[in-house]
């Protein structure tokens, strides 16, 4: 089956420079893919002038007349901005022109107005941001991050089920074990609702592994880490943080523009180490894990870092494929209505 | 002046393995220390006949029946072992007899022997765990990193108060800046908690930044980082096992263990890098923060990772000499008096 995916052109730091060339190189790898960008006709054309390329079967632009700066208070975007490219976007996953949709744009205002347009699949209260980490064992999805501030036990058994589907559904693994991230790995550590969502998971039908520890996102000791959205945003947030600054030190030493006095020979071992460096960056690089869910809406909606480049994009829009290829939706509807007989889909309700 | 410093010697995972020979080499270098090993007094002269060592003027051995061990219950530790190590050398720290204790035991009993040997500061509602950690441009203070789950906004306040105390009194700068943990850098995000924190911490006479994100931590955008323990706890661990993955991945390059298939020049390049790497692994080494402070009681304690070598240990020592000498309890006590004539020395209270 082709897939079409819409395009927020318009959404991050760097617009249409960002988001045209990166559709335009998904479209050479993936034959089965179908883009419709979507925003200012001027511009994406001008952009899609710059590459000699031009709209076709395979890339269509849909004009929208609005743009949600990246700025822009989520009340301001869902009220003012009816024919922003990110509205537009997700309307064209709403009406089911596309099968997901990718934007750079303003988390705030994508969650809102991905919420208002979608809405939420029956049983899930608020959706969740989640996303691939990677770690020593290959990769764990957390969630949330950073949707939801305040929690209930109810919401983080609810991003369980969410964040194993996705994970199931990205063709991982079978029965994910689910974690949930605390300060100890005993029972009775934490808050009242963590505590409380440790008794739902364990009493749910998920592989539920029981409490992890911040150490244990990078271990890989679960696929799934559960966690509410304040927690999850400062742990993705410093790790990024301690990753850039290492990556930083990292590069001094070898250049030897942080030893005193400065050595010969660190620049000369900079070179040699070359091939072995770009081995470990590529292992590292946090480009390759752009593109996060915003999971438990009735369509798939991806969102890219705002300051991804043209292969950060890529990824993400590779998310969004992948995502919609697995029908994750549909697995996670059906975990949370308890593998009921409704046979009723819940994304036609 | 001399500065007597009290040891678990039992505590940590090594137990005097580590905590007596790290006591010995740091008597070396600092002329000005006197070391009470409190534990069993069998066991610590056995470790210190194995390093040709025997107890004098500067070192002596303070004999405790009994030992916390790594796992037991709080209220176990409490009840129970009233001759422990770790609690008799609070006690020498609440009696006088020592300027301050280190220990490497089981974090939950520490806190709770240390708050109730000493008793909290005026006007300082729980201690909280403050660690340094480094930072692009030298070093950040964090708190509350795990003693408590659910802070309020005056905790939070004072958390701020006692941070930036500690920051000044070890040196490091005069009107330290503080920063409060959340999840964009705008007066209106986060919960009710971190709203009402901000407000409070802004009307105070600290240098109040406002807002912080997780990547600021370690790009050192203030002095001081105030959160809530379980956000601390989670961020931190998070991070070392972020720092434990690279590094592993980092090894794994130049050993050309992970290439497929195994190039002959990686491990020449490994050899010829070492220096380098070598230099690298000094400056994001752990061990040279090791050391967290338990601020907000009347006297000086300092927890030492339960894992931690003999240097990690003598890292500790540094960090509790380091608060002995810079009177940081006093600091902190008159600025939550808010300067005002009391005279009374809090910690005689």
């Amino acid at each position: 089956m082709d897939i079409t995916v819409a395009v927020d052109a318009m959404g991050g730091d760097h617009g249409a420079h960002v988001t045209v060339p990166a559709a335009l190189e998904f479209l050479k790898t993936h034959n089965e893919v179908n883009i419709v960008l979507v925003g200012l006709r001027d511009v994406i054309e001008a952009e899609l002038r710059q590459h000699r390329a031009e709209p076709g079967t395979r890339l269509r632009i849909h004009h929208a007349s609005e743009v949600v700066t990246m700025d822009e208070p989520v009340q301001s975007a869902l009220r003012n901005k009816k024919d922003s490219s990110m509205r537009v976007a997700i309307n064209l996953v709403k009406t089911g022109e596309a099968h997901a949709c990718v934007s750079a744009g303003n988390t705030g205002a994508l969650m809102a107005t991905a919420r208002f347009v979608l809405k939420t699949l029956p049983g899930i209260e608020r959706p969740a941001i989640a996303k691939m980490l990677p770690t020593s064992k290959g990769a764990t999805c957390m969630l949330d991050l950073g949707a939801n501030v305040d929690c209930s036990a109810e919401q983080l058994y609810q991003f369980g089920v969410m964040g194993a589907m996705l994970y199931s559904a990205l063709g991982h693994r079978e029965h994910p074990s689910v974690g949930l991230l605390n300060i100890g790995s005993e029972d009775i550590k934490g808050n009242e609702v963590v505590k409380r969502a440790g008794e739902l998971l364990k009493a749910s039908q998920l592989n539920f592994y029981g409490n992890v520890e911040g150490n244990d996102i990078y271990k890989g000791t679960v696929d799934v880490v559960v966690c509410d959205g304040f927690i999850g945003n400062v742990a993705l947030k410093a790790s990024e943080g301690l990753a850039r600054m290492m990556g930083d030190f990292l590069r001094q030493e070898f250049s030897g523009s942080w030893s005193r006095p400065t050595t010969w020979w660190r620049p000369l071992i900079g070179l040699l180490s070359l091939p072995v460096l770009s081995s470990f960056k590529h292992r590292v690089d946090t480009r390759r894990y752009n593109g996060a869910s915003l999971l438990g809406l009735r369509g798939i909606v991806v969102k890219s870092h705002g300051g991804a480049d043209r292969f950060g994009f890529e990824c993400a829009l590779e998310q969004a494929l992948e995502e919609a290829r697995s029908g994750v939706l549909h697995k996670i509807s059906d975990m949370l209505a308890g593998h009921s007989a409704n046979t009723t889909d819940p994304l036609d309700a």
